[in-house]
Order: C-alpha cells, then sequence, then structure tokens
C-alpha cells in the first residue's frame, strides 16, 4: 500500500494524557493507519525501550511508525520514519543520515511546506489547523492556509491541531490525505471507540 | 595519535557557564586534545548548529569531537564520536547504527564500567571523582572507586567530575588516560589560560 494511503488515521502519543504503549494498543484495534511516537522530556534510554514495544505492536497491525523529532531514536527502534518540526533536525540532513526512512515533515504556512517537498519531505505534516492545546507552541495555520498547502504541494498532506470528530469533515472536504490526532483521540476516554469513529468519518472521503 | 593519547584532556562545554563556540576556539588555543558538546536543552536544529561550528574548529586544530547523549546530532555534525550516560543510548545500539564513531560511556562504578567495555565502549568517562554541581545528577564513584575502574578495564579511561588544578595531582597519580573538566575550565576567568596550566599539570603525568 502506498505511502498516501497509510496516513489516513495518523494518531500522536502524548504520555500527559495516557501511556503510549497503552494509546498505540487501542488506536491500532480501533483503526489508525500511521502512529507517531512524540516523546519531549524523557532519557533517551527510555524512549528506546518504549519505542521498541510500540515498534513490535505497529509490525503486528501493518501500521506506519514514526518517530517524533529523533532521528537517534527512530533508527534505534526501526521507525518507518521520523517526523521533524521547523526547530528539530533539516530534512536535507535527515535523508543524507537515513536515507531509507519517511521523513514527514511540520508546516505552519505554505512557505514552509513549499521549502520542505523541495528538501526531500515525503509528507507535510500542515497545521494547527484549529487553535490547539497540546502543542503550545504550534503556530495556527487555518483552514484556508490548509487548503493552499493541498493545492501546492504534490506529496501527500496530514491535517494537525485541533481536529476532532465535529470538525474533521471540513478539513476532509479540503483533499488532505490524513488527518493527525491527538487530544481527540489519546484523551479520550474509550481510545479504540474513538479512533474507530475518527476512522468512519475519514473513510467517507478517503476511500 | 591513538584515542588513549588524544583523551588527555577532555573539555566538555556548558552554555549554563559560557558560550559553546567561544568556549571551544579557547580550550584548544589552551591545549585541549578532546571536545564534547553537551546541550541538554535546546531544539535539534540549534544543536546541530552549535555542532557544526565545533566540527570546524575541531578540525582545524586536530581534536577530538564528541556529541553527549545525541547520536542523531553526532552524526549529523559528523562528530567523531558520541558519549552516552547510563539513561542514554546503550552503547551497543549506538555501535550497531554507527560502528564507526567512537563512543564513550559513563560509568559511576566498576560495575557499570565493565559492562560498558563488554558492551564495546571505547573508552569509560569515570566518575564523579568528587562531588560536582555541574551535572547535578552524578552519582560520586570517588578515587578509590576510580582506582578500582583503572586497574580493571582495559579500554581507556578519563576522570570526570569535580576535578581541578589543585586536585588533579591525586587523580592523575591513579593512571587515568585523561582528564574531563568542565567548570575548572568553562566556569574560568580566562579559558584558555586555565586549559594551558591544567595541560602542563597532565603532562607531568601523561607523556
Amino acid at each position: 500500500m502506498n505511502l498516501r494511503k497509510r496516513l489516513k488515521l495518523y494518531v500522536i502519543t502524548d504520555r500527559r494524557l495516557r501511556d503510549e504503549v497503552e494509546t498505540v494498543k487501542e488506536a491500532l484495534e480501533g483503526g489508525a493507519t500511521s502512529i507517531q511516537l512524540r516523546i519531549k522530556k524523557a532519557p533517551t534510554k527510555e524512549m528506546v525501550e518504549v519505542g521498541k514495544k510500540i515498534r513490535k505492536i505497529t509490525e503486528e497491525y501493518g501500521a506506519l511508525y514514526f518517530v517524533n523529532d529523533r532521528l537517534d531514536v527512530a533508527l534505534a527502534v526501526n521507525a518507518d520514519g521520523v517526523h521533524v518540526g521547523q526547530e528539530d533536525m533539516p530534512v536535507e540532513i535527515v535523508k543524507e543520515i537515513a536515507p531509507n526512512l519517511i521523513v514527514g515533515v511540520s508546516a505552519s504556512n505554505l512557505k514552509e511546506a513549499i521549502e520542505a517537498e523541495k528538501g526531500g519531505a515525503d509528507y507535510i505534516g500542515a497545521g494547527s489547523v484549529f487553535p490547539t492545546k497540546t502543542k503550545e507552541d504550534a503556530k495556527y495555520l487555518g483552514l484556508d492556509g490548509l487548503k493552499a498547502v493541498v493545492e501546492n504541494v504534490s506529496i501527500p498532506v496530514v491535517a494537525i491541531g485541533g481536529i476532532n470528530h465535529e470538525n474533521v469533515r471540513e478539513v476532509l472536504k479540503l483533499g488532505v490525505d490524513g488527518i493527525a490526532v491527538i487530544s481527540a483521540i489519546v484523551g479520550a476516554k474509550d481510545v479504540r471507540e474513538a479512533t474507530k469513529r475518527m476512522k468512519e468519518i475519514i473513510e467517507e472521503y478517503i476511500k
């Protein structure tokens, strides 16, 4: 299955909301197609330990597995890719070190999205589409900004930031390739059920 | 020149005390033989930017260049090696990902030192030899503990932790291969001069 189709429902961990391994199991049972391990403040050893567990589960479910920011951890746990923000390692350097990894790049405006594509990014994480509290440093892109990104890059675009079951259709209408979610799934009472409901909505738009 | 001889005076950066690039320039002018870039809290992009500048300077002086903890940054800046603590990436995994890098491992007791050597470490950073405030989480090894490490591992041993111009002779007498310093050099008024004086003392013991 090609990358574009595997980014459909992209769930990002957040230990402030729920244990990573638990999150990933339940999200995969609910139908998540991609998982991103995002740990900001932990010793590298712990990241690698948690990361290896998630490698095992994502493999069982045939889901793509990305590590946020940390190329060293991505390599250590044999992830499928790494996702870098504008303050992380430049995509060109990531591709030089690890040409076989899928590299996603966060973009909060069209300029960043176009530069990421030129730099060799395999997909764009475009956002924040809506205001969000999960990533306090996230810049606002908005629906109009997202539309511009979708229309002007040729690599897959995954929308991120404040997307939930209520507003996701507005995002899907713009023709994105995938929806990335933290709070609406990781912060839900029932992660499996929240993932399943989100997947059903996404599949109304993306076959 | 072999690794053992190049670890003689090993200076570790600390941005709380002084800018990294400035530190490295002055320490190399003073005769440092190895440099370790140690940045704990900064975006990866910034680590890579600073790290590349230091690669350039260390190359000019023919000094060895290590990056603390972050294998991704070490690879991105083309460092000679990476230095990992007990809570960082296990040495076995580092060696798998980057077999050509020199890998140093911190050990705060003999057991950790022996395990590091078995795991493939190229040198041991043994400490803390004296109490120190620079690394608040550093465990105390002491002079006796250091002696045991020197006598029981065959890879080079660099002593670290609270070493200054006054107490360094006590450490050198134990037969270590190198002295690692933060505060006594990076926190000195004149980094170049502090390095030069330390180098002179070290060379009384290590030719």
